[in-house]
């Protein structure tokens, strides 16, 4: 079985890495380059689309921003899995909003600002503080502002201005503006849809971001009534999509409630606990979908966290010390703040767990992993 | 990091499948065509064994079958890994068998039969019934012979004789002879050490041969003793050997006692269950020794199985519906007997693994897994 993947970055390479075993053999298609290439050296193998789809029996996509060309010539083919709209929408947070809202699940009131006028309104209709997203690239931190006090509002808007002004020519710019949730948490519930409208979720994950980037995730046993919650909200969404493979929600949860922040058309950094934790990891899960093998078991196996590598293209060989620790690099030259790979680590326990993450952050170098150390100990403390 | 593996099978093609995310890139010596391939695709990169070690920070092997020439360049180049004399020993079951006796663990009594007066010798010596093993070739089955009464001595000799002339002409053939031991059970340990003398041990795994190929490989918790037993003979052997790697040792079981039968000086076969059922599989923790890198934890994470697909290329999709079940496919050309792929399958307790064993061996196919069910249901019974 032969699958291109649309964007060539690391999500491409651990799907590549999870089904070689399967004899699914994943290209890549470099948007930026238009040629195809191994996912794993990042060669070229060949140049062009029509040649990449030709190779296929399917396609997919490992991020949302490709461009809707791309997306038509690929679903002209009857290949592409998932299907261009959940793509589209994973890329534009209008229509995210737009289908939270079709769907009926809980979700933070927001206001489109395209104009001055639209950004004057959204302030009167809006409680402060507010957030505002790019519609278009709003993610990992990008694009974004926080607008705590009806002051700021003036300092802010010819930012946004610029933003827009920056940005592609041919594209219509808006800023979605959202009432900020007072969340207790942020998690993310990651699953998966075959074609025949089987869905199976993992365990709700805890996110900590740093910076707006996502820098641990934590996977433990979950309040049931809480994983049911999500589990609903994730059919509703990937039913109404018709949608095929891996789709991640992130979620504000507010006491017992979860209210959806916003959706990825594809597996998620905050999954990559699978590939140690869970009987079947997302990437392999995504595939067996998309090539309509039958899906995994999503079940946890043990207690299981990841730590994101930021800007660093070496850590401390001792890591590979602690038990049940995994290395995942990325194969990509440093930049700051980039994603450059991952740390799994795991324990039979979540007080083992938690103890080796303590482990971990005493290793890591503090400069690189700054909010780590009080992050794992407060784990720590809420467990005792 | 750049490690070229001597050997091209599915062996050095799950090294790299494994350290890939370690970012140790694998290159495999095709010893029968002298080029450098790419371990998963088996497309050549490059022609001749001197580039390939050019390239390497670190050589080691997948097979002990490797000519003598071929061992001392690499070794030359002072980047093997294991050294030459244990790949050697694995390759000659007379090596083998005087390591056996210079580090005093226990094995069965045998003879070197090089010519008909040593036959006549070792029938002497040895009591019947003997199983006789071609010293350079003994494995899955191939060249052995089994004498369970005098008479048929006359039967067998122009046998052997006959493998000796059909067998390379530079070498001086032989065939060991031991007396069979009636055991209770076949187990091996798969275990690594690294350039310190640090060693780790997975959990003794039970074996199940069909026609003198391994088919089935259960790994459980294990008496602590037998355990115990298993791992001084490991340390022994490894430590005379100054071993780097992953190295497995067959043993069988006779009441509470371990007779070795033979060593492999690499990753084996029935230690493929630890990619799903070990805190680090042995794929991993081969490349971490040989790269000088901290070993993995060998805990058993929960009781896993790995059933062998022999001479198949397909197995029904429904066998992914079995939870905890992956499928490890080699991409080769189907022949008969050949080792195509491989299911891993595990569960929270032995009986769960038990019943997904069963699942697996109703989905399979009777004519091409026929020892699989028979095996399994006495597993089962032995549980309950």
């Amino acid at each position: 079985m032969n699958v291109l993947v649309l964007g060539a970055g690391q999500l491409a390479r651990m799907m590549a890495l999870a089904v070689k075993p399967l004899n699914i053999n994943i290209r890549a298609f470099d948007v930026g380059s238009g040629n195809v290439v191994d996912p794993l050296s990042t060669s070229t193998i060949f140049g062009g689309l029509e040649k990449g789809i030709e190779f296929a029996d399917f396609i997919t996509a490992e991020f949302e921003h490709i461009d809707h060309q791309t997306l038509a010539t690929c679903e002209a083919s009857g290949k592409l899995r998932p299907n261009s709209q959940a793509i589209k929408i994973g890329g534009d947070r209008r229509l995210e909003k737009d289908l939270l809202i079709e769907c009926n699940v809980a979700n933070a009131k927001h206001q489109i600002i395209e104009t001055k006028e639209d950004f004057e309104h959204a302030l009167n209709k809006l409680s402060l503080p507010l957030i505002l997203k790019s519609a278009l690239a709003g993610y990992d931190g990008k694009g974004q502002w926080r607008l705590r006090d009806a002051a700021q509002a003036e300092e802010i808007w010819p930012d946004i201005k610029a933003f827009f002004d920056g940005g592609e020519k041919n594209v219509k710019h808006a800023v979605v503006a959202e009432q900020m949730v007072p969340f207790d948490r942020e998690v993310s519930l990651v699953g998966v849809r075959d074609s025949q409208g089987n869905t199976k979720v993992y365990p709700l994950t805890e996110n900590h971001h740093t910076n707006g980037v996502l820098s641990v995730s934590i996977a433990t046993q979950v309040d049931e009534r809480l994983q049911a919650q999500a589990k609903e909200v994730f059919d509703s969404i990937a039913n109404e999509l018709n949608y095929i493979g891996v789709l991640a929600i992130e979620f504000f949860q507010i006491g017992e409630q979860l209210l959806v922040n916003e959706i990825a058309p594809r597996v998620h950094n905050s999954g990559h606990w699978t590939q140690q934790g869970a009987d079947t990891c997302q990437f392999e899960n995504h595939l067996r979908a998309v090539c309509d093998l039958p899906l995994g078991s999503t079940e946890l196996v043990r207690p299981s966290a990841m730590i994101n590598i930021l800007g660093e293209d070496t850590v401390p060989n001792e890591i590979l010390n602690v038990a049940s620790t995994t290395l995942h690099w990325y194969g990509k030259s440093k930049r700051t703040g980039r994603k450059m790979g991952h740390i799994n680590v795991s324990g039979q326990s979540e007080k083992e767990l938690a103890l080796r993450l303590m482990q971990l952050a005493d290793i890591l170098p503090e400069a690189a992993f700054d909010e780590l150390k009080p992050y794992v100990s407060a784990y720590q403390t809420k467990l005792d």
